[in-house]
C-alpha cells in the first residue's frame, strides 16, 4: 500500500522522487540484497473520489426515478448517462473515470455480489421446476434473435460475405441478466415464477453464447485457413460448462453444508459473511475457468448457499446472510450501474449512418427476444419473460471488439467501425428501454417496495 | 465489465483473438465512426481467486489466533506471511497477488473501511481532551526515534554523508496506527484513554511525516543544486494539512447535519450507508490532496459522522451505521492485513549483514517510539501508548523507495540496497511485534471480545 500518493499539489519537492519511487522499489528489490517483493503500487486516490461521486450520483438519480415510480436502477443508468455526458464539454475527468481499471473491478464486483444475492434469494426447486420451460425459451430467444439479426445485417450490408452477418447475428444473442435481475429486485418479483424462467434461461444463454462464440470464431478462422471446423472442440466446451454447472449444485448440496458446520465452529465475527464471499468469488472465478461469466458462478454460489446451511450459525443468534451482505450491495452495485451509464457515448447517436442501422439491429434484437416469449408455457406473464431477456451487455461488446480484429477471406474487418458504433448503441438502447418495460409488462398492481428493504434500512 | 475474460482452457478457438480484443476495441473507438469510449478492461477472474484464497487465510489465521488468546489480526498477518512464503518454494501466483493493482487497490480501501469505522467509534470530545498530550507524544516519539535512527545509521556506515543517515532516520519516524487501531479494536479498547492519546498522535505524525519528508528531500535536492532550501514551501505544506483537518471538523459540525437531513428524506433503501461511504471517501480523496494519507481523511470522517446527526435515519427505525458498515469492513480488512503479511518477503532475513543493521534499526525504532510514553501524561498506561506507537508500515517503505531514487552529491545512492532490506526488515518486525506486545501492556484483565461483536454476529 502507498500510503502516501504522488499529489501534484503538495510534493512540489518530492514530486519528481516519488514518481520514480515505484521503478526503483522494484530495481532495489532486485539487486538480490535483501529483497523487498515486487509489490504492485497504491490505490490512486483519485478511484476514491471517483466512487464517492459515482455513489452520490447514483443515490440522486435513483432517487428521482423511485419518486417518479420508476425502478431505481433506471436513475443510476441515467445519473451515469449525465455524468457520462459532461466528457462532450472537456471534462477529461469522465474519461479517466471510465478508463480506470479499479473503478471497473469495483463495478465488476458490484454485479458479482448483486448476482450472488439475487442467487440466494431465488429458489433452487423453483428454478428447477422451470428448468425445461427455460431451455425452451433460451432456446428460441437465440434462434430467433440470429435470424432477425442476420436479416437486418444482410439488408443493410448487401455486398458483404455471409460469415460478417452471422458474427453480427451472434453477438446480438447473448443476454445479460444484471439489469433485469436488478429491476425484478428493485420490484420484489425475484420471486415469481416470471423471475425463475428469465433467470434459468439467462444462464442457459451464456453457455449458449460461449457455444456461438467458439463455432462463429471458429468457422472465420477455418474458412481463413482452408481448413474445416473442430466440431470436437465446440462440443467439449459445451461439455465442460454443463459439468461446470452440476458440479457447483451437486458440491453445494453435498459438501457445503459440512463445511459451513466446521466454519460454525469458529469464534471470530464476521466468518459467515466471509466465508459466504469467499465462495461466491472462487465460484465466479472458477466459472471463468470453464469460460462462463463469473456472474454465472456467483449465481450458481448463491443459489447453493441456501438459507438451510446456515443453521450453525443462526443457533448462534446471528444476523441472516442476506441481511449482512445487503449494505456490501448496496456500495458496489451501484457503482456497476453508473458505470454503464458512463460508458453511453451519446456521440455514438450522432452518426445517422450508424443510427440507422443501429435501429434496425435494436428491432432485431428486441422482436428476436420477445419471440422468446412464446415458449414460456402457461401461467406466466410471457410477454414479461420476452422484455426480461432484452437487455444486451457487456459480452456483445466483447464480439464486437473481436470481430473488429477478425479479418474475412477477402481482408476487410468482420466488425466495421460503422456496425461497431451500431452495437454500442444497440447495448445502450436495450439497457435503458428494459427497466420501464419490464415494469410496465410485469404490471401495474406490483408491489412496488424494493425487495432490499428487507434486510435495509434508509 | 468484460463478462468473457480470456482463459486458456476454453478459448482454444477464440484467445488469440479475445487477446487483441481490448486493443482493438480502442482502435474502433478512435476510427470516430460512432465512437465508444476508452473503457477499462475488466475485471480478470484472478482477483476473485485472490480475493477468496485472502479471506479464508486470514479467517483460518484469525480463528488459530483468537483461540491463541491474541488478536486476530496477528493470525491474518501470519496466515499472509504463511501464504507468502509459498512463493519461495516457486509459487508464482503468491507473486502475482503481490503484485496485482486490484488487490492493493481492494486491500488499501479496507484499511479506509478500517479507520473510517476507528474514527465512528471514537469518541471527538474524548480525542479533544488529549490534544495536547498527543501533540507530546508525537513530538517526543519522533524526535526520540530521529536521533535513534541517526545515531543507528551513524554506527554501521560511517564514511556515509550525513544527508544519509538523516534519510534513513526521517524513514523510521512515521507510525503506521493501522495495526494499532485494528488491535486496540480486537481487544474492545477503542473507548479507553490510551486509545484516544495513539489515534491522536498518530494523526499529528503523519502531518511530521510530511514536514519531515519534505525537508529532507528538499535539502538533499537543495544540496545537490547547491541551494539552500525553501522553507516557505515547508511552512506551506504544514499550514495545508492543519488547515485540512480543522476544516473537516468544523464542516462536519455545522454542515453535514444539514445534508443528512436532506438524504434523511430520501425514500430509497441504503441511503444511509451509502452516503457515509461516499463521504468517507470523499474526505480520503480530499486529505492526499494536501499530502496526507487517505486513512487520516478517512478518520476525520468517521469523527465528523457521530451518532449524533442519525436522528433522521434513527427515527425510521434503521440500524445504526457501524452496524451496517461491519460486513463491509469485514470483508475488506482483512484484504489489507493478509496483503501486509504477504509482502513480508523472508529471504530479507537472509543475509547476515542485512539482519545486524536492520536489528540495530528496529532496536532505534521501537526504543525511540517508547520513549514517547515519557509524554502520554497520568493516568495512562504510558508502556501501552508507546507500544501502540511502534509499528511501521508503507510510509517507511516509500521513503526507502524515494532514498534509492536520490543520489548524493558524490553520485551514490542515498538509501542503498542493504539499508533498503534492512528497512523492510524494520517495518516487518514492528508490525509483528506491536500485537503481542500492545496486548500485554494493555494488562492481562481486559476484556478480550472483538468489538466487532456488537455489530456483527460470526
Amino acid at each position: 500500500m502507498q500510503r502516501r500518493a504522488p499529489s501534484t499539489k503538495i510534493f512540489l519537492l518530492a514530486a519528481p522522487f516519488v514518481l520514480t519511487g515505484c521503478a526503483v522499489a522494484r530495481a532495489a528489490s532486485s539487486d538480490g540484497g535483501a529483497g523487498a517483493s515486487v509489490n504492485a503500487p497504491g490505490l490512486d486516490p483519485f478511484v476514491l473520489l471517483a466512487v464517492a461521486v459515482m455513489l452520490a450520483v447514483a443515490k440522486v438519480g435513483g432517487e428521482l426515478f423511485v419518486k417518479l415510480k420508476q425502478p431505481a436502477v433506471l436513475g443510476e443508468l441515467a445519473g451515469g448517462i449525465a455524468l457520462g455526458s459532461l466528457s462532450l464539454f472537456g471534462v477529461a475527468w469522465v474519461e479517466r473515470v471510465r478508463a480506470d481499471a479499479v473503478v471497473a473491478a469495483l463495478a465488476e464486483i458490484g454485479i458479482i455480489v448483486l448476482l450472488f444475492e439475487v442467487g440466494l434469494e431465488s429458489n433452487v426447486r423453483e428454478m428447477m421446476s422451470v428448468g425445461w420451460t427455460a431451455l425452451l425459451v433460451s432456446t428460441l430467444g437465440v434462434v430467433a434473435t440470429f435470424a432477425a439479426g442476420m436479416g437486418a445485417s444482410a439488408l443493410f450490408f448487401r455486398g458483404t460475405p455471409v460469415l460478417a452477418h452471422v458474427f453480427v447475428a451472434a453477438a446480438l444473442c447473448a443476454t445479460s441478466v444484471g439489469i433485469t435481475a436488478r429491476v425484478l429486485r428493485d420490484l420484489g418479483r425475484l420471486q415469481t415464477r416470471e423471475a425463475g424462467v428469465i433467470l434459468g434461461a439467462a444462464v442457459i444463454d451464456d453457455v449458449m453464447g460461449l457455444l456461438i462464440l467458439a463455432v462463429v470464431a471458429g468457422a472465420i478462422r477455418a474458412a481463413g485457413e482452408g481448413q474445416s471446423l473442430a466440431l470436437l472442440h465446440v462440443v467439449l466446451i459445451a461439455l465442460k460448462s454443463v459439468a461446470f454447472l452440476i458440479a457447483a449444485l451437486v458440491a453445494g448440496h453435498y459438501v457445503v453444508p459440512h463445511a459451513l458446520r466446521g466454519a460454525g465452529r469458529f469464534e471470530s465475527r464476521g466468518v459467515l459473511v466471509v466465508f459466504a464471499v469467499a465462495f461466491c468469488f472462487l465460484l465466479a472465478w472458477a466459472s471463468s475457468l470453464v469460460g462462463l461469466a463469473p456472474i454465472i458462478g456467483a449465481f450458481a454460489a448463491g443459489l447453493v448457499l441456501d438459507e438451510v446451511h446456515f443453521e450453525p450459525f443462526a443457533a448462534a443468534g446471528g444476523r441472516k446472510l442476506p441481511e449482512l451482505l445487503a449494505p456490501v450491495g448496496a456500495i458496489l452495485i451501484p457503482i456497476f450501474f453508473v458505470l454503464m451509464g458512463l460508458r453511453v457515448d451519446l456521440r455514438a447517436f450522432g452518426s445517422v449512418a450508424a443510427v440507422g442501422f443501429a435501429l434496425a439491429l435494436t428491432f432485431a434484437a428486441v422482436v428476436g427476444k420477445l419471440a422468446c416469449a412464446l415458449g414460456a408455457g402457461r401461467g406466466v406473464r410471457r410477454l414479461a419473460v420476452g422484455v426480461g431477456m432484452v437487455p444486451r451487455g457487456e459480452v456483445s461488446l466483447i464480439f464486437a471488439g473481436m470481430g473488429a480484429s477478425l479479418a474475412l477471406p477477402d481482408g476487410s474487418a468482420v466488425v466495421s467501425a460503422a456496425t461497431f458504433g451500431a452495437l454500442v448503441i444497440v447495448v445502450a438502447a436495450t439497457t435503458l428501454i428494459t427497466p420501464p418495460a419490464l415494469k410496465w409488462a410485469l404490471g401495474r398492481n406490483g408491489n412496488n417496495a424494493e425487495s432490499e428493504g428487507q434486510y435495509l434500512p434508509r
